[in-house]
C-alpha cells in the first residue's frame, strides 16, 4: 500500500488534505478514488486513508483507521559514522534507516579522508534527508530517521552521553565483545553506535572514548568496511532488544 | 597487512611461491624483501610470510608463522537469494562475505524479474567468484566463500535440507521470530538463509518450506529490501552463535 509522510496537522476531523509533492505523487501513482494508502504523520501513527478526490494541487482523503505504526523499535538507536567518501553516505542512511535506526549523525574525525565543504553543508543535509525519508517510506517506518552533521567526536560523544548505551567500534586494542555488552543492557531505550572512517579511529580517539565509559567494541575478527560496521551494529542491537522478529 | 589467497600447494619446505595476479600485485603494492604479508591457503590456515624476491612473473616468500585464520565463524552459513535486478548481486556479495558468509548462492523463483542468459552464466559466476575473493581478502576471512548459481527453488531447498538450521524469509503470514528460532539453535555448525527477490516469495513457495518444516521468519515489522535482508539475516546468525566479537 503507498505511504506518505505528513504532518499531524494536516490530517483534522477524519480527513487529509494533501498537498504539493504528496499530491503530485498521488497522480504518478494514478489512484482513484476509493482507493486505499497509509499516511503517516512522522510521529509513529499511521492513519489508513481511503482517496476521495485528487488533481495535481491537492488531494483529499478520509481516514478509515488509526493504528500506531508497528515498525518501529523499542529503542532508539542514533547511529554515528565518521565522514567516508563518496556516496558510502547514501548506503549507510538507507541501510540503517531500514535495519531501524532513529537518526544518523555524520562528523569529521581524524582520519577522515572526505571532508564536507561549508558552502555544500546545507545541499547535502538536503539530499542525506530525502534518502532518508525515501527509505522510511519504501520500509514503512512510523518516523523519518533525520540525518544531521556533527562538527567534531567532541559533538558526537557528548550526545553520546545522554543515550543509555554507547558502543564504540574499534579495530584493535581491548575491546568488549558486542555480545557480551549487549546481552548484559537487554532493556535499554535508547543507544549509540559510533562507528570510524574508511581508516578507522585514531588511537587517542578510542583512548578517550574508554574515558568516557563508553563500550570500547569488536564485532569480530573480520574487518568490516567503513559503510558496513553501522549497518551490522544496528542490526546486533536490534537482535539483542528483541526488535527483530 | 596485505593478503593473498594461494593454493597450499604453492607453499612449500617454509616457501611461498606466488605467480601470475599475485605475483603482480605484490610489484603493485611496491613491496621490497623483507616487508610482511599474510597468504592464507583459503582452507582457514594463514602464512605470515617475508618477502625474498619479487618481480613481474614470479615472487618467494619466506613462511615466518603459521596460524588458523582468527576471522572464520564457527557457523557455516549458506545464503541463498533470489536472483535481483541489476547490480544488487555485487552488493549482497559484498557484505555477506564481510559479514561471515560460507558461500553465496542465487537462484531463479517466481517473481525474479531479472533473469540470468544461459550463456552469460559463465562470465557472471567469474565477475561475482572475483567480488567474494576481493571481500574475502579485505575482511580477513580464511576462505574465499564461492558464489554459485542454483537453477530453481528445488535445488535451493535441497541444499537446506543439509544444514542443521533453515530459514526462510517471508513478509507475510504466519512466521516464526528470528530471536526465538535463533535462541533455541545456539549450537548449530551449519545453516541456510533464503531470502527472496525485489517481489519477495509466492505463498505456494513459502508453503513449500513449510511442509519441508524449515522455519519461515520473520524480521519483524520493517520492509527490508532484498538486498539488505541477507545481510541483516547473516549478521542475526553471527550474533546469536557468538560470532559477532
Amino acid at each position: 500500500m503507498p505511504r506518505f509522510f505528513m504532518a499531524g496537522t494536516n490530517i483534522l476531523g477524519g480527513t487529509a488534505i494533501m498537498t504539493g509533492r504528496d499530491a503530485q505523487h498521488v497522480q504518478v501513482l494514478r489512484m482513484r478514488p476509493g482507493e486505499d494508502m497509509i499516511i503517516c504523520d512522522g510521529q509513529g501513527t499511521d492513519y489508513k486513508c481511503r482517496l476521495i478526490r485528487s488533481d495535481k494541487e491537492e488531494a483529499e482523503a478520509e481516514v478509515i483507521e488509526v493504528v500506531k505504526c508497528p515498525a518501529e523499535p523499542t529503542v532508539k538507536v542514533t547511529v554515528m559514522c565518521g565522514l567516508p567518501k563518496g556516496d558510502k553516505t547514501d548506503y549507510i542512511i538507507q541501510k540503517c534507516v531500514e535495519a531501524g535506526a532513529q537518526e544518523i549523525v555524520f562528523f569529521d574525525s581524524d582520519r577522515c579522508v572526505a571532508k564536507t565543504k561549508k558552502d555544500k553543508e546545507d545541499k547535502k543535509l538536503e539530499r542525506w534527508n530525502r534518502i532518508s525519508e525515501e527509505a522510511a517510506k519504501q520500509s514503512g517506518r512510523g518516523i523519518i530517521p533525520q540525518v544531521s552533521w556533527a562538527e567534531d567526536l567532541g559533538e558526537v560523544f557528548n550526545i553520546a552521553l545522554h543515550r543509555d548505551l554507547a558502543l564504540f567500534m574499534y579495530e584493535t586494542g581491548e575491546r568488549e565483545g558486542m555480545d557480551a555488552v549487549l546481552s548484559a543492557n537487554k532493556d535499554i531505550k535508547t543507544a549509540a553506535i559510533i562507528t570510524g572512517p574508511e581508516g578507522g579511529f585514531a588511537e587517542f580517539e578510542a583512548e578517550l572514548a574508554r574515558k568516557l565509559k563508553f563500550h570500547v567494541c569488536s564485532m569480530g575478527e573480520r574487518i568490516l568496511r567503513c559503510e558496513t560496521a553501522p549497518v551490522v551494529a544496528l542490526t546486533a542491537v536490534m537482535y539483542a532488544t528483541g526488535n527483530l522478529g
